[in-house]
């Protein structure tokens, strides 16, 4: 296959390591500018390191709590897989709390769970390699799926095409590679994509403090630019694609992502450039038939205060800062999973990529 | 008339104060938070002033260097109208070379010089009164127009509306009052404007750091927004206008004016809201066709890379840093200039109201 990636070189960062003994999470609010991992020997480390931001990305939360169960696993002592289940709960609890929010937490500690029940049933294996198997799976299974992602969705981008990207969707959210940004590696990878600009992502500059560094990492030249000046990038013919990622996607098509997409969608289909999401299957949400259905969290104003710890704005000034917005799928041109692509999403399209 | 206007309320701010020994400029660069007059007793000073950002927005620029003239025609020693317009010219000069791109600076500096002409061809006042005059009647004027310009585009805005504007246009920016924030000033006086917004305005902050603060002082509540969250609130339905400012105004009716501004003006049109220009007619360009021929400056990209001082950017990432935007004029209802108001600006309307 001509297309084929070199992954030694396009997909270097890893935000989570397990060594065996303890579980290394890149420091994400050291990042750009301090590279370093922080060591949790303990389920109540890696909580704390998931609640602290230390590492952030719903897949990436996901997979810490999974490794943070096998460490939860490793500190009792019983040898009976029965026993495991109500002593290890705790942890569990404690490991799921960290982000309440975030859907890939509960559903990756769910998993570890099913694990023990079938170790229980005696299906072979002592039960704390059980859980080590299942935390590996979780973790190798998103970097696949990832990978997959990303052949699907380069798929679509014409070779000489540039793309737009927002807020940070890629190795550091995952287990690697990356969702929207792991089609942007593949497109880079393969030569289709010329150019790559990121949005800097406002409030947090998820864009301009992750994403610009992440690319950097792998050699894909990128170019930052103020959230408000996409469309007039857009206007200069350069942004054939935006892609991004997703934190929910409802039975219809409509997504919701973070603050920002929705005004990229309209400015995109106001200068004919393609919108593309791109989200593990694990974040289509068929019981939600469309987003008028989503609640859009908001978060302390204060953060639109201050910037690195600098204050910017007077005491007293109001402030409205939504976390999400809601981009209707007709302004999406297509959705990727690692089941394939919708083109076109709308609930019949949908529900014939995912039916039940 | 019952829509008249509190201006003792609604308008309380001068950036700019001439004490008839010295200008004081409202120094910009320490709002919010150091509210605190920098007093020029020299067309020097006044010109340093200008080059470093102490005062910002083309009028106020043009006003404060009017100032600088007179303190130049204090600061030599020629009784004589005729020996004095070469004596002066150097400091002029200065002046004009503080902000080269400012359009009102050379445009007040040209009408010192034809005043200084006017008292050499005998027209009665000593030439020093003369250019004194002058300075205060560019002042004078600018304000005027200011609340001519908020009452026409106010009578435009619906009671019970909500508005979002963009940097800041405001008192800061102009003699008072403002451009587009005399705008929402009038419709907040009248009671017809229930809701305004600020886009915090990357990367410069001009919305969060400035208007934000501009509005608080004359009671009016307001609330920051990332900018990009602008699509988002519109989807709300709480937005009925959006409200800038312009740096050039071409024949046709496009617009430049801040980076950002035409992203706002896609959203707009996609949620039904409408789009008003507010700037005085010294901004209309009738030599210019379109906004394809206006170059857009670009700054330095460094400007991305630290807010406030604080780095947030790994280095050796590169961006690009537009300042301005051109919005065509088929996204804009209406212009308004202190001569009237422009509806459905195109080539036609915009030569019916600025015949040569």
């Amino acid at each position: 296959m001509t297309d084929a990636i070199d992954y030694a070189r396009y997909d270097r960062i890893r935000p989570i390591r397990w060594t065996g003994e303890a579980l290394e999470l890149l420091d994400q609010r050291k990042l750009p500018f301090v590279v370093e991992y922080l060591s949790c020997a303990s389920s109540d480390a890696v909580a704390d390191a998931i609640h602290a931001l230390a590492v952030r990305g719903a897949p990436a939360i996901g997979i810490s709590a999974a490794w943070g169960a096998v460490l939860a696993a490793r500190a009792i002592e019983v040898t009976d897989a029965a026993d495991a289940a109500a002593r290890l709960e705790p942890a569990l609890q404690r490991l799921n709390a960290a982000r309440p929010t975030a859907v890939n937490l509960a559903w990756a500690l769910a998993r570890m769970r099913a694990a023990l029940l079938r170790a229980q049933a005696g299906e072979g294996m002592d039960w704390r390699a059980a859980l080590e198997a299942e935390a590996l799976a979780i973790e190798t299974e998103d970097l696949a799926a990832n990978r997959n992602m990303g052949m699907l969705g380069a798929s679509l981008i014409a070779p000489g095409s540039g793309v737009l990207t927002h807020c940070n969707t890629g190795s550091l959210a995952t287990a690697g590679f990356g969702t929207a940004l792991g089609v942007i590696r593949a497109g880079v990878a393969q030569g289709h994509i010329e150019r790559v600009y990121a949005g800097e992502t406002r409030p947090w500059q998820q864009g301009a403090r992750l994403t610009a560094w992440e690319l950097m990492q792998d050699g894909i030249p990128a170019t930052l630019i103020a959230d408000s000046a996409a469309a007039h990038l857009m206007k200069t013919g350069v942004v054939q694609w935006v892609v991004v990622g997703a934190d929910r996607i409802c039975a219809n098509g409509d997504t919701a992502n973070k603050i920002g997409t929705y005004q990229l969608a309209i400015s995109a289909r106001h200068h004919g450039a393609k919108f593309m999401v791109v989200a593990p299957s694990s974040t289509v949400d068929m019981e939600t038939a469309s987003g008028e259905l989503i609640e859009i969290e908001e978060r302390d104003p204060a953060e639109l205060f201050a910037i690195a710890g600098t204050r910017t704005v007077a005491e007293g000034v109001a402030a409205w800062n939504p976390v999400f917005d809601v981009t209707p799928h007709g302004l999406i041109d297509a959705i990727v999973t690692e089941k394939g692509i919708v083109e076109h999403p709308d609930a019949a399209s949908m529900r014939a990529m995912f039916p039940d």
